[in-house]
Order: structure tokens, then C-alpha cells, then sequence
């Protein structure tokens, strides 16, 4: 389809995330030609069982055993199996033959990120593991080009999702480290294994990662200081919050001057206080984030999903996608070019919820009339609340409080223009749009 | 240096981002060179009156006023001077003389974005422009690369730190807007025409740029709904406050079918309510945030400096490197091989601030004799508070929570083994590491 070429996109694995990768380049295909100036043409998905794919909704003739041909061949490979072996053979026979590899895998990068990365070097072959760390979140991109010019003095890092879950149900709604987990454990956020999460190993791997991008060294995972959140009780929790602290599992990468002198790195994973005004303690529930600081650029924080089948495909792709285009350079489809064109809508068309507050006359009937009013506009009220007008002195007048469901803005114009010329109605005391809901 | 060779590299501007850029070109040269695999060498700095920066810490011999002259035979524009013209006509020329262009100029990139980047893409140059919106924060570069194979739906910005710090001081201290307004004036927050600020017009160029890139579609500056936040009023911000919300002026771009069906984007500057428990509440001051919402990816969101002159060099360096690059694929410097090599100092030498918790004997000279043994082990105490400690029925047991200085983990591990074995502490309860300071 218009003469773009094929690359060849071998796929090693199909779990949640290796579906949904498959998933968005299938459905996503036409647009990401005109991204990218070429088609991602699926080789093929590597499984270890073909017949236990069955019910993944994808074509049967994709599926292979045979991994080490699937790679023969392709432009890039994507690694998503997991573990070590055979991930780490398959991606070195990749690179070995000049595709360029894409992965997810953080045990793997942890333990082996240098000898891949060499390999890839020796080749001029892309290696790319933006998923590896934080899912969804762009922090790796960032940290190697968008600060490639200033100098990354420390990364705070919260990329454990279950111990964020345990340690904020701890913190808001004062359940105890064993209810906690057990809650955890029946969302099946904890891994078969618990320690993994519980006692850091995989913030570990996570802040090996962080630190040998940030400050470009290689940084050993068993050098990384490991403490987890197994200890942290209740009653610390609690003396946290009336202290005005939260405590947060950190991984933690720094530069450091050591106490005789020498200019180091130290990366290190345990549970601290945060205070409360701080932007990591706003991180919630199994969320993760990043916190940097540079030299020059001072504080940034990149937040959003830590896991998920779908959010770490969204990492993968824009891996894939960056990959694709070394192929293609000088070709169609630059980085940035406008091939949408959408138009652009007024903001009458626009739909949100709305929050009204009018100062009315305090007399039967009121609330109907205004309620009719938001009806015949094709606007409904989620809540109303009344309360005495500031300065009414009981003196028959009240004010309302109207939350409204979602509405179209031209809709939401009229019935303000209408509640202003209603008999009722003293006042529109103020219109103000809820954003930031799905 | 190293066989390295040099990139002509052509500075227009030398305000407070011009002065940092220029000082980060030539402090981290070296560093530069081996990310880059070559060397940035700064041709000139174009200025109007070159004695008007008498006092600007740089070689004399950079300056020039021939900015024409400048950019011919430049490998690199870095366009700092802001304004339509003459930045418009230098990076035109520039371009078509075949020379990539940086720039942070938001006004030129919100009128002229598309004309710029379609001479850039006829050439096969490269216009970035990292640094226009939300300064230090990477958010360009995201949208456009790592969500390369994800469906952006909406985004979310806080990104005009003056209206921020307004609304801020409202809500946090109750200032009148009045009061706010002249607080943010006074510490310089505000522009010199502050309706660019209080009026959401620099809101709405970031919002054209945002859009623009989240959509792949031209979306024109003027197509823009805007309000700003001079209507709102003090007695709104508490109402929010009281209701669980707060009230942020947002920059919107989001995908949007109409009541017609059809398929568009809309892009919108207006004050809102957010919910206090969304990342957007917890953007404080003058800081900046970008909420992205995208299909597989879910919420996302970045963090940062919106202003200042260090911090948008940082982003203008990012953009500056990945420029550089392009001039030497294939060439030593490959973006992520490990350079610096620095050693890996073990948790001893790390340096935080502490918080102990003690039950320690209610009796006279334990507060003294613990104070000692600190000081003993080179820890201060910060604070020191007592309580009763739990379940202690007034028989002569006290609670001690100790916040100490910055200390040296090793210092403060012997500090912890001199607590556990002194005759006055019945149990060290707790030991947590203060961290998220600067």
C-alpha cells in the first residue's frame, strides 16, 4: 500500500503484552506506515505452545515455535518472553544478524544490559528496553536525549507498583501490612513470588537500569543496596502521616562524592519518608514515577502506569516505531510531519461536566423550575446543593451548588443564558468546567 | 580532541536561555563530544548591541551582531532572540541552507510551526522545538516518539507558571486574586503585558504546539478557545476547595467527535476544576505539568520547571545533541553506550537525613545521653519530640522521634547499633531515611 516497503517484525512471546503488541500493530498499521514511512509487516509470534494461544484473538497462521528462524530474516525483533533463557540467546542471534531488538525484559537488561548493548554497538544495531522500567512511562528516552546536555545528579523512583498499592492502602485508609498485602495479593498484584515485589529485588532491577542511563555506567544489580517493605508496620505509617510524611519504596540512583573524595554513583532501593507536598507523595495506588533532578533542568517527574498487558505495549510500540525509522531515514513519513489533518472542532462541540453556582430566590418551586430549565436544554444535573447565600441575612434568598453529568458546551451556553433570564435566578455566581475525569 | 570533528554550531539570542545554553556548550564540551562523536564548537552568538552584554560571563569574541552572517555556513541554529522577526527570516535561511534549528520560540512555532517545518522537511533538516512549551519538561518529544504507536486522546497542561503560582497563592493562602496578581508581579512571575499570562494567551500558543503534535494536524492559534483566569474569584477557588477540587487554568487538545459525527480535534484554554486527588492538583507555584491521556498507554503525566533560564537550556541542549547526532550515525558516540564508567560507592557513603523513633526510660538524662551518643557518631539531631509511648500506662516509658541533619549512612548504622545497646533506649522502633529533599 503506497509503495511503502515491508520491515519484518519478528515476535518472541505472546503474554498480555506481547498481544496487545501484536493487537496495535495489526490494527494500527496504515497509520503507523504513514509514521513511519514503511509497513510493520508481523513475521511471525514465538510461543512455546502453539494450542495454549488458542483463545488469543489473533491469526492462527502467525504462530511458531520455531524462534531462532522467526529471528533469521527479520529487521526487528521483539523481545517479550520474559527471563533470561532463551531470551538472551535469541536477542544476541538478532543482533548478531543486524535486526535491531526491542524488549521489555528488566530481569534480563538488569543482568545482562551491557553485554547486549555491546553487541548491538559492535553491529550498529538499535537496543531498546523503554518498557523495562515504568511501563508506559517514557522515562528512559528522556533521560538519555532529552537530558543529554545537562547532568543528572539524582533519580527518585517509584517502579513497583504492588508495594506502592500495600504502602498507600497503609497510609489512606490505615490497613495493616498483612491486610494490605492480602488485599494486594487477591488483585493479583503481587508476583507468584511476593518477595520479588516485597523485598525490592524488582525495584532493584529497575534502579540498575536508571542508574546505568543516567549517569552511563555500568551499575551491577547485586551492587544495588536492597531493603524492602517487609519490616514497615503500621504504627510507622501512622507517626509518618501525622508528621506530615508518606513513606514510598524508592529506587533510589545518585551521584555521590564519597567521604575521601571519589565521585561516584550509588544506587540503592528501601523505603522513605517523602513529605506530603512533595510530587511523589500524590502517587497513588499501583501508579509509578520518576523523579529527576539535573543540573540545569531541576526537578521533573514522569508519572503514569508502572504494568499492564496494554500500557507496556504502548512503550514497545514507540520503541518499534523508532527502530523502524533508522531504516527509513530520508524517506516519507519524517518525524513530525502533519499526515492527520483533523478538523478543528469549536468548542461548542466540546463535552464536559460542569459545576453552576446560582443565587436564587429561597421559594417552593425554585428547584424545579431550575431543574426543568436544565432539562429542556438537554442538561442534567449529577448533584444539587443548597446553601444560605453569602450576605442573604435570611432574607428569602439561597444558593445552589449544580453538578452537572456531561454536556455539550453549546448546550451548557444556552442553559446559563437561560438561567440568567429565569425569574428564579438572582445571580449566576460562577460556570467553571470539570476536567481531568475519563 | 579524540579525532573529534567540529559542528558549526550558531547561537541567535543571548537573553537568560541563550547565556546558559552558550555556558553549558562550552562547560560540557568534552562530555558532549563523547555523547555526540563530535564537538559542538560555538561559531558566534548573534546579538543586537553586543555592549549591552558587557557584563554576561562569556568570550568577547563570540558576539556578533551580523546574525546573517551567523548562520551561514552553520551546521546547528540555536534560535534564542524570541519575536516573529527577524527569528522567523534566520531560521528560514538557516534551513534552506540545509542547517538543522533549535529553538524555543513558542509565539513563532504557535503562528508559524507548519511553514517552518515543511521547509525543514524539504531539505531533510531538522526543527526542534522542545524548549517552547513547558521549558524543561520533556513533553514533545514524548508525545511524538514514544507514543509513536499509541492513539493520544487528550492532554491536559498546566503550562503557564504565572497563572499557576496565582491560582495557587489563592487557594493555598486565600490570597484575594488582587493580592495574588501583585504578589506574582512583584517576584517578576508575570510578563511585562501580564494579560499574555493572566489572559491565557501564552497558555493558548502551547496549546496550538501540544495539539499540533499530539494529532499530527495544523491547529492554527487563533482556532484556539481561550478564557483566562481574571474573573476568577476568591469565594470560587474556596467553594472548590471545600467541594474537593481545585481550580487550575488548563491548555487542552483533545480528540473529539462532533454532535454530527464528525472525527476532529479541539484545543482549548480555560480555568477548570480538578479533583484534589489528580496528579494536576499537586502542580504547586509557578511549576508546569503535562496530563497525557492515550488509548494503550493510559494516563501519563510530566513534571517540571515551565520557565527560567537554565532549565529551558536544559531542554534547548536535549534537542541540540539529538541534532548533533544526526550528523554522525555510524560514529563513535552511540546515544546509551556507557562512557563515564564511574566506580559504585556501597550505601556507607551515602548522605540523608534520618527519622529514629525510640522507647526509651522516662527518667531524667536519657534525653541528654542520647543527644551525646548522636553527637558522638558525628549525627545532629534536627528535632527531637517526645510522646508517650504506646501502651507505656505512665510507668515511666517515653516515645522519642529523632530528625537528624544529613548524615552518612555508615555513621548513622553505628549511631543505630549505639542506640540498641544503650542502657536508656528499652527499643529502636523505627529507622526511615528522609528523602525528596534537595
Amino acid at each position: 500500500m503506497n509503495g511503502y516497503r515491508d520491515l519484518r517484525v519478528a515476535l518472541l512471546g505472546c503474554g498480555s503484552v506481547g498481544a496487545q503488541t501484536a493487537r496495535l500493530i495489526l490494527e494500527h498499521g496504515d497509520e503507523l506506515a504513514a509514521r513511519i514511512g514503511a509497513r510493520l509487516s508481523l513475521a511471525g509470534i514465538a510461543v512455546r505452545d502453539v494450542d495454549a494461544k488458542r483463545d488469543v484473538e489473533l491469526p492462527r497462521e502467525l504462530f511458531t515455535t520455531d524462534a531462532e528462524r522467526l529471528v533469521q530474516g527479520a529487521d526487528i525483533v521483539v523481545e517479550l518472553m520474559g527471563g533470561i533463557e532463551p531470551a538472551r540467546g535469541l536477542i544476541l542471534q538478532a543482533l548478531q544478524g543486524g535486526a535491531d531488538v526491542v524488549t521489555a525484559n528488566k530481569a534480563l537488561i538488569a543482568a545482562h544490559g551491557p553485554e547486549l548493548s555491546d553487541a548491538a554497538e559492535q553491529v550498529g544495531a538499535q537496543l531498546s528496553y523503554e518498557a523495562a522500567v515504568a511501563a508506559a512511562i517514557p522515562i528512559l528516552r528522556p533521560l538519555r536525549e532529552s537530558l543529554a546536555g545537562d547532568h543528572v545528579t539524582r533519580v527518585l523512583g517509584i517502579v513497583n507498583g504492588s508495594t506502592n498499592y500495600i504502602l498507600d492502602r497503609m497510609d489512606r485508609f490505615g490497613d495493616s501490612a498483612e491486610d494490605a498485602m492480602r488485599v494486594a495479593s487477591e488483585l493479583g498484584y503481587l508476583e507468584a513470588d511476593p518477595t520479588l515485589d516485597v523485598e525490592g529485588y524488582d525495584a532493584a532491577q529497575k534502579a540498575t537500569i536508571l542508574a546505568s542511563i543516567a549517569f552511563h555506567t555500568e551499575v551491577p544489580v547485586d551492587s544495588v543496596y536492597r531493603e524492602g517493605i517487609a519490616n514497615i508496620t503500621a504504627a510507622q505509617v501512622e507517626a509518618a502521616k501525622s508528621a506530615g510524611y508518606v513513606i514510598k519504596l524508592l529506587a533510589i540512583a545518585e551521584r555521590l562524592t564519597s567521604s575521601d573524595g571519589v565521585d561516584g554513583v550509588s544506587a540503592r532501593v528501601y523505603p522513605a519518608l517523602i513529605r506530603r507536598d512533595h510530587p511523589l507523595a500524590a502517587v497513588y495506588g499501583g501508579k509509578n514515577a520518576v523523579f529527576v533532578e539535573a543540573e540545569a533542568a531541576g526537578e521533573l517527574m514522569f508519572y503514569g502506569a508502572g504494568a499492564g498487558g496494554a500500557e507496556t505495549a504502548s512503550a514497545v510500540l514507540g520503541d518499534l516505531v523508532s527502530a523502524a525509522r533508522r531504516h527509513v531515514i530520508g524517506g516519507p513519513g519524517i518525524p513530525g510531519s502533519l499526515h492527520a489533518e483533523l478538523p478543528i472542532l469549536p468548542v461548542g462541540e466540546v463535552t464536559t461536566a460542569y459545576q453552576i453556582m446560582l443565587e436564587v430566590h429561597d421559594r417552593p418551586g425554585v428547584l424545579a423550575a431550575i431543574a426543568g430549565l436544565l432539562a429542556e436544554h438537554g442538561v442534567s444535573a449529577a448533584s444539587v446543593e443548597q446553601t444560605v447565600a453569602p450576605g442573604s441575612d435570611g432574607e428569602g434568598r439561597a444558593a445552589l451548588v449544580i453538578g452537572t453529568h456531561q454536556a455539550r458546551e453549546a448546550d451548557l451556553a444556552a442553559t446559563v443564558d437561560a438561567l440568567r433570564a429565569s425569574e428564579e435566578v438572582l445571580a449566576v455566581t460562577s460556570v467553571l468546567r470539570l476536567e481531568g475525569r475519563a
